[in-house]
């Protein structure tokens, strides 16, 4: 019996799941793996805190140093959050040829190069499972299961608020503010809901998901992002009618050697296995050229969901001969600054003879063509007709310079929303 | 560098799609892994076949000992399929220390005892990701992700010909002959097609997956199973009034300590994730009580999906310590008799008053209890209409009990059809 120390960076409610499924399923562990974890210090910010788990005291310390410096710890569990100062002590750890576990996506990503080198440099072990869509083991099936792939495409429910407040619009025609009021009172969106209705939390999970994809560091701040706030319920109806779904997504695909990395509100068809993806589910669909088409779904947050990837990247960094770390070029990743799609696009225009002959030599212009056209409704007192455009595949430059042209006597745009998976 | 010499037994086009895939991505795994596998010798039939792939004749042999006895090999590949010569070259591979890389769901499930006894004996690893449900990571997130949870459910469409064969019928309307003859046309049935459509497939998988679920092991003799050769358009439109949508079904459940696994057309919620399972793909929903439900989907079948796991499997058998093996317990694993579930029930009944009391009153007897009932159409010529009930959860045992005891001048039973995942 290989018997293996380790420490805690935190011990918020993710840290003692991870405590209370290690001593629940620590002698299963033991006998199924052969090895026997002792968890010897955890680092918490205040020592007299109530814990949703008992924790034996003597455990606790809130001096960094007694995990960091600790030369029986073997493997450091991170559970802090936050960029600082989980970051530097990822890096202290790895420094000193401890392996690192960690759910942190935010010092992941943002400090990846960083992390991953000083890792290699020092032979040490990085785990990170739980960092993206919690239980579901995407990073496994990206890095263990998908190695012989050329990954053409990863596409992601990857923010669970997002989804829940979409998926409660769609199916309630409820307007934004008013899900989000809700999702907040549930506890489902936070007091500040930047982090994910802005789609920033889902930038940091694409940039390590793209990144294990591709083979090249996708640096977060090359993600393209554009949140949810914007979205209307008068927008999600209308892709209703042309059989679309609205998710906020993160895409990331390689075309020609350019990467496109971007989260942003996406219609997908009804019948694509993401459309059915409802609440505050995450999942993940990837196209790999030997693999086919894979979806991957689950719980993308909550403690034990969260725990419960922490644990099995324990089991593993203890089981491997060699800490694998991910496989990135050294050339540097060049991103795509244009992307092919079709787009959705609501505009109100004037309701007159000549306005669509207009639309549509704008459009042509740019080589953008119209795969349908739907009108909403009467006129309005200003004389103003809703229409919903569907593009067939086209280049998004092309189809905001056809759509800046439009003179706004004319017309004015209500939403551009991107359509994937057609 | 770790060098690796490897051995395959079988090389039609999975066989073919490994080496191809090995061949291709060689330098990128030696390069992410550390470790280059080296195909020393190929088991093959005939030495002359043409193949898919262009294999070096010096490698390929008609004599299983070149590559059982073969001192150099320490890892086997196997995709003869079949039940033997198969389980006994696996068995004599594993004895003589060899780790065995399979696709072969049936010699696995048909003498799991004895392949995986073999292997602990010697220290040898055993390696099935391909063997159920193709390129989906299935095995991998049972064994590797899913340690510490306590797996309360497994459901899964884990056989692609009857999937397609069910997805067209609920599409279409159309009758499961004229599917399944248009599905041999098309190479997805086989001309015989009883493994798949009498369940025998899918029982081998529920076998191996429920043996991993529960760490007891389930023979595949113990897998309760039904096939989908019954199955009519008009249950499939009935159960749409419902919100249901049928397919085939691999349940497996663990209730008070006994084992459910069972093989059975299965309605589900139209809204439930394995209700958009479409075409040939493979799916499997879990439930574990830390990680909550998760579902991974994929394609199930095809030479290049199973090979990318065969690859995936190959690598981590060389990167691991110690060879984890499935842990089951000593105490042998006792079976359900009965479960209780919902109930889909179509009948013909006689359209005379009196009747529906008197089948109320049946189930009633067995304290079965009715959720809802529609009758479909008018009455034939005889005076027999279509009732359809949905029983709430109720013991299949006093589901059939109660049926048993109705009169066939009152009515007949046309189809008993399980309801999962409401």
């Amino acid at each position: 019996m290989e018997r293996i120390a380790i420490g805690f960076l935190g011990c918020g409610n993710i840290g003692c799941g991870v405590y209370k499924l290690l001593e629940t399923y620590g002698p299963q562990i033991e006998k199924n793996e052969g090895v026997a974890f002792e968890i010897k210090k955890i680092l918490v910010r205040s020592l007299g805190k109530k814990r949703s788990w008992e924790i034996p005291e003597q455990l606790l310390t809130d001096d960094a140093d007694e995990v960091l410096n600790n030369p029986e710890i073997s493997i450091v569990m991170e559970f802090m959050g936050g960029d600082q100062p989980a970051a530097s002590y990822m890096i202290r750890a790895l420094e000193s040829g401890k392996t690192v576990v960690t759910a942190n996506k935010m010092a992941l990503a943002s400090h990846w190069n960083e992390i991953v080198t000083v890792a290699r440099e020092h032979g040490a072990g990085l785990y990170y499972e739980a960092s993206v869509c919690g239980a579901i083991p995407i990073i496994r099936a990206m890095n263990d299961s998908l190695q012989a792939n050329r990954i053409s495409s990863v596409m992601g429910i990857i923010n669970g608020t997002t989804n829940y407040i979409l998926s409660r619009m769609s199916s309630e025609g409820a307007a934004y503010e008013d899900v989000l009021r809700d999702a907040q009172r549930l506890g489902l969106a936070e007091p500040d809901p930047t982090a994910d209705v802005e789609g920033y939390d889902a930038a940091y999970k694409l940039s390590i998901l793209s990144t294990l994809a591709f083979h090249r560091h996708v640096p977060v701040e090359s993600v393209y992002r554009e949140g949810i706030a914007g979205v209307t319920a008068l927008d999600v109806a209308c892709g209703r009618e042309f059989g679309l779904t609205l998710k906020l997504l993160g895409v990331a695909k390689e075309e020609d050697g350019r990467i496109q990395a971007r989260v942003h509100p996406t219609f997908v068809p009804s019948s694509h296995p993401l459309a059915g993806v409802g609440d505050a589910f995450n999942a993940v669909y990837v196209h790999g050229h030997a693999c086919g088409e894979m979806m991957f779904y689950g719980r993308g947050a909550g403690d034990m969901p969260t725990a419960s990837a922490l644990v099995s990247d324990l089991i593993k960094a203890a089981a491997q001969k060699r800490h694998g770390l991910p496989a990135v070029a050294d050339e540097p990743c060049v991103m795509a600054e244009d992307w092919n799609c079709v787009h959705f696009v609501r505009m109100q225009a004037k309701d007159e003879p000549g306005v669509l002959a207009m639309l549509a030599s704008k459009f042509a212009k740019y080589g953008v063509s119209i795969a349908s056209m739907v009108q909403k409704g009467d006129a309005d007192e200003r004389g103003f007709v809703q229409l919903v455009f569907l593009t067939h595949q086209a280049s998004e430059h092309a189809v905001r310079s056809a759509l800046a042209e439009i003179d706004e006597k004319i017309g004015s745009v209500g939403s551009i929303i991107r359509v994937e998976g057609v």
